[in-house]
């Protein structure tokens, strides 16, 4: 028509090919959103709970994400380097994201608080590139850094004022310029808390990725094959563009890892395939000669990719070793 | 910290000043949405009353937000041209508003089908400035035409499947590259159906707008001070940055608009005030000579600003004479 | 070939359409290249017109700028709303108009020095975009505002130090904080000076603008021919993408403005069409019945469009009406 | 001034952090620049190497350009991954670069061609981002198999028809979808030509790269010191912004590469430090010991960094390896 003129005046940008892009969404007046529903003080483990189950749903529905890092009201959405998502527009990206997150926390609220929010939760959103992999662990490290000041911080003025009975005037200007140790101490000293002791969820924030797990042998094989299908289906339906590409890629998935994995048949199932077991299988590998086409097949029944919640320290090497090859994050 | 340096590598755009912003929002994967929920074809009043609804929240949200208009899965936002949201940051307002739109439809969900959503709607959504109010207008025509054209086709579709029991193929073929006169000839002739009668909600879509009403003077002041201040509070909760921003324009719209408003109190309450109105009062103004300060602290008060839903024709200029002074959209 | 990935990662950004779109080049350290090519100061008249040549070849390049403004070392380029040139790429835009501008600068500064230039002369450029003809007038207001301020302190300055026979510093001092009014009477009371009576050119800047005028008649035809032919030529050369766009749009004008035009013939040649000229002309139409077509064609080969150089005040009004038809910049 | 608010509708995009920039530049036009001042086809010497003259004016000006590599109408220039110019403002880079080497371009055209140009060379920018050095390295390898495509297929053109006298027609006729070899033995066979053999600066293009050479000890100091001071000053006075970071990083490279450079007196000068050379020093090292600081303030005065302009295959790693210290760009 006359009018579709208008359509010229869109204008859509993309996030640099071959980088890491990172999407943060961060809620929108949380001080007030806790504040209103009673969220316990410093942290509530209902609402870091919640955001974890929100965090899954975006997981679930953009396959490309590879890892997610989320403390306080924020959450991290690490994409992989060759994500296609909606060919990487920047403005399709982070709405999408921030939707499906923001539908997730407003669908699951009262499954954490008994309540209906009495506000809506809203949160914002916003992607970054990053071109190369320190770059990444350096990003990761900047919010995990933020979640240990804050929350230590918090833990010694909470505790001051809650078992100290301070005014938080008071607790403030105790801690005012202290480093890390002297807020140890004060926990320490003063109030009996060990504070490496305290809840990692809370000291370390959470990390959500992918591995691939055995299924359980003895389940339920209907039940199971429902939850897969079930699943497939959600990520179907949400992800429009890029559909058969992230069902392609979880079967390749499949087939890279899973070769020769009879032998993982005897640990248990539901377990996580950690850099160890992988060197365990490729061993094996070599010693015996088999059809691998038709062991293929049979294996890539055994297998499923599930979403698991860490509270690990993300800063050392250790976790990235670990986890090395289901992040497939670096080349 | 060491980390901090990656905090740089976040660019944000603004969208350019004194043009009007319209984001736009479109349901992800709608087809399957509305066909897993069973919506009613073509319209499903419910599905169509939620969207409404969601719109509602987020101009409650954003008070710079003037106007709404939406059809199918789709809502645009029109802000007014000096909006100074996230100073006028896109993602800030994209990721914003779409995810407010997300949290309402979601928590809403159940009011209107009474189950809840067996998997997450999720919303895309995209920012577009538009330089002159031609070119906003055009916008919003290009949009309606489009619901036109859409549900006048989907009407004769669906009328010919479901009471011409024709398949689905045949409807098509009989449809194609028919103008509408021939649409509106089937429906008549074949099903006795009058377009032009059909549910305004349906041909026009729907179109949400602030206009001043009175209170209602038998009203519970109380339950209505209550309302206002909630509303209030939402939007200081919501908005975060432009709070002070919101609350300062809501009076000084008070006041300009009220100017020797008693002569209106003659008139029902709760009514919109349309053009002819304001220019009855203009010319009361010049008869009296009142203290205004006074008057106006007394008139502040008979007021409330509030947002009303039509499905009126927004190509022709009637909708926009008749609102012109509610919309404060031309220069 | 397999490298071809590579095109993917080039982005471009585009001019919003229907705004102004303003190109400003400014000089890059000619603080240092006008010290080292010895300019006069404050003002060097060789430096200000060559500044001008450049923006002239500019404007005989790019048919769709309308206007440009100059002073000191910088240059703004006014492009008209609807300017399609390159698809409105910002890029693209702003590469080739500093390219051009540099070109002719570099080329014609031996003209103008008698020397060729110890080092490159070297500016860089930005686009922006203006919505609205106010927007762009308060742009041009603030050059203009911009240029007036620092030409009389600058004025102040170098007569107080090269007639005055004061140390910068001291100089420099007795200016720190004074009103413009204190600046003319130091002028004006120590040094004789009225600053209202100093060249024009350097108290406003310069403004190019193209207006139609009559050919002279008793010119040499064959000359005239060349040289338009000339210009045709390097617009069609240089323009590349909208070159046809170029040659239909100074048809169009040419059409637009001439119709009965042949009353203007008796003014003087080479004469430009103000306001007043062009109420005329209409005034007449009203009498006269004449075959248009055949006029027209007779009409068209005796104007042609020429850019003309003013130092004209370009902030009161009076400028815009006297230039109205030939801007065209309003609607 | 009430004006000073259109400063805020300029925007300003920047370049990726930690990625190689690429600005490549391209004639404007240059089809029928080549034919108006008759350069020779399919190559003109003069005019390649007023191109790299050019480009050697842009590397001198802009310290963190490593290498540039040109060919046809077109030069890309290769920023290192940590450059700073400009805080990496797209529009900034991208106008001076372009500014820069049109300025050089025109200023040197009557050197290269003993005439003035009969209309202004002008040429288009873009600036690209590149995350890693594989990518860097495939985009100039695009760049140089276009050159090789285009230069055989213009080769066997330009010889047919004016070695073979056939119309231009029948030349293109005979070529269409012919491949390397095809076109090779056409010009071996029916010309005599060993395309191999030809000039290499056409078949491969043009690359500059900064190396560091020792200084002719037997050279007049004056002039050499002259020069180099000159140099400094042009980086200087163009270089605006990041001037201190141009220096410093001037020293930088100087006391990094120089170590025990004493040992390299003996080979001749002014040649260019290779890998090799490297190695022999690091060997060196390691048995004497020496009062570095002292040494080092006599070695920086015999070096100076110099640009050369090579015909290299720089799709093979062999160039890569060959001048890996001098590039930098690789971590
Ligand atoms: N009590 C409580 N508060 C929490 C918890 N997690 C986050 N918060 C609060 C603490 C902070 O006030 C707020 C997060 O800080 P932000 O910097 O994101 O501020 P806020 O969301 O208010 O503003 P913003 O809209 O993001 O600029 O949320 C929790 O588990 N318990
Ligand atoms: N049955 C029914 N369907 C509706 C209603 N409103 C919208 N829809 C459906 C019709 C279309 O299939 C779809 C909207 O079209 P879109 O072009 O937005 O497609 P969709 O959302 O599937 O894909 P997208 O993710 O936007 O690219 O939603 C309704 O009231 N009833
Ligand atoms: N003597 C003299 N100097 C002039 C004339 N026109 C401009 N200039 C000088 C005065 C200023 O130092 C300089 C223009 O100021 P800018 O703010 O553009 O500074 P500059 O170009 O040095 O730095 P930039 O690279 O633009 O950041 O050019 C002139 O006619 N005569
Ligand atoms: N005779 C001759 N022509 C050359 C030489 N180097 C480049 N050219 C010409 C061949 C091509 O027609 C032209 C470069 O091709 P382009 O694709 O850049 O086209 P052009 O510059 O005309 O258009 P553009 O403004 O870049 O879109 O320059 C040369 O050494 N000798
Ligand atoms: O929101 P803050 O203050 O934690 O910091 P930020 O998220 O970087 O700021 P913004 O939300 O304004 O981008
Ligand atoms: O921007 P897209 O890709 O969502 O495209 P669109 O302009 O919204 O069109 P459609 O109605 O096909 O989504
Ligand atoms: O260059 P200045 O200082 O006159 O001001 P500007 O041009 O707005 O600054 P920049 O050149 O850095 O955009
Ligand atoms: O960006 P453009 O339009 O100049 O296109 P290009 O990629 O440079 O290709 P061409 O060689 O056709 O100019
Ligand atoms: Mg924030
Ligand atoms: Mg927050
Ligand atoms: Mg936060
Ligand atoms: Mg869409
Ligand atoms: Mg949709
Ligand atoms: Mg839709
Ligand atoms: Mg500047
Ligand atoms: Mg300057
Ligand atoms: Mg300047
Ligand atoms: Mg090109
Ligand atoms: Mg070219
Ligand atoms: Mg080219």
């Amino acid at each position: 028509s006359q009018y579709e003129y208008v359509k010229k005046f869109e204008t859509y940008q993309t996030l640099l090919p071959n980088t890491y892009i990172v999407v943060r969404i961060d809620g929108k007046g949380f001080t007030k959103f806790t504040a209103n529903h009673n969220f316990e003080k410093p942290n509530d483990k209902r609402g870091l709970d919640l955001m974890n189950k929100a965090a899954e749903s975006v997981m679930e529905t953009f396959n490309e994400i590879m890892l997610a890092y989320g403390q306080s009201d924020e959450f991290s959405f690490v994409f992989k380097k060759d994500a296609e998502l909606y060919q990487r527009r920047t403005e399709k990206i982070v709405s999408c994201v921030v939707s499906c997150f923001t539908a997730a926390y407003a669908m699951h609220f009262s499954d954490y608080f008994n309540i209906k929010p009495s506000f809506l939760p809203m949160f914002d959103a916003r992607a970054v590139c990053y071109p190369d992999f320190k770059n990444l662990r350096d990003y990761l490290n900047w919010r995990q850094v933020d979640c240990h000041i804050n929350n230590l911080y918090n833990t010694c003025f909470w505790t001051m004022v809650q078992k100290g009975n301070m005014t938080p005037q008071k607790a403030q200007e105790i801690l005012k310029d202290t480093l890390s140790d002297r807020k140890n101490e004060i926990l320490f000293n003063d109030y009996g808390i060990n504070y490496a002791k305290l809840e990692p969820q809370f000291r370390k924030g959470s990390t959500l990725i992918r591995v691939l797990v055995l299924k359980d042998k003895h389940a339920n094989k209907e039940a199971e094959q429902a939850e897969s299908q079930q699943k497939r289906e959600k990520c179907e339906e949400n992800q429009g563009l890029n559909k058969e590409g992230a069902l392609q890629q979880q079967n390749e998935e499949g087939e890279e890892q899973k070769e020769n994995a009879e032998e993982l048949l005897k640990e248990e199932s539901d377990s996580v395939m950690t850099k160890g077991e992988k060197k365990y299988i490729a061993g094996q590998k070599k010693q015996k000669k088999l059809n691998s086409k038709q062991l293929e097949k049979i294996e890539k029944s055994k297998y499923r990719s599930k979403i698991i919640t860490l509270s690990d320290d993300i800063i050392q090497n250790e976790f990235w070793d670990k986890y090395k090859d289901s992040l497939k994050l670096q080349e």
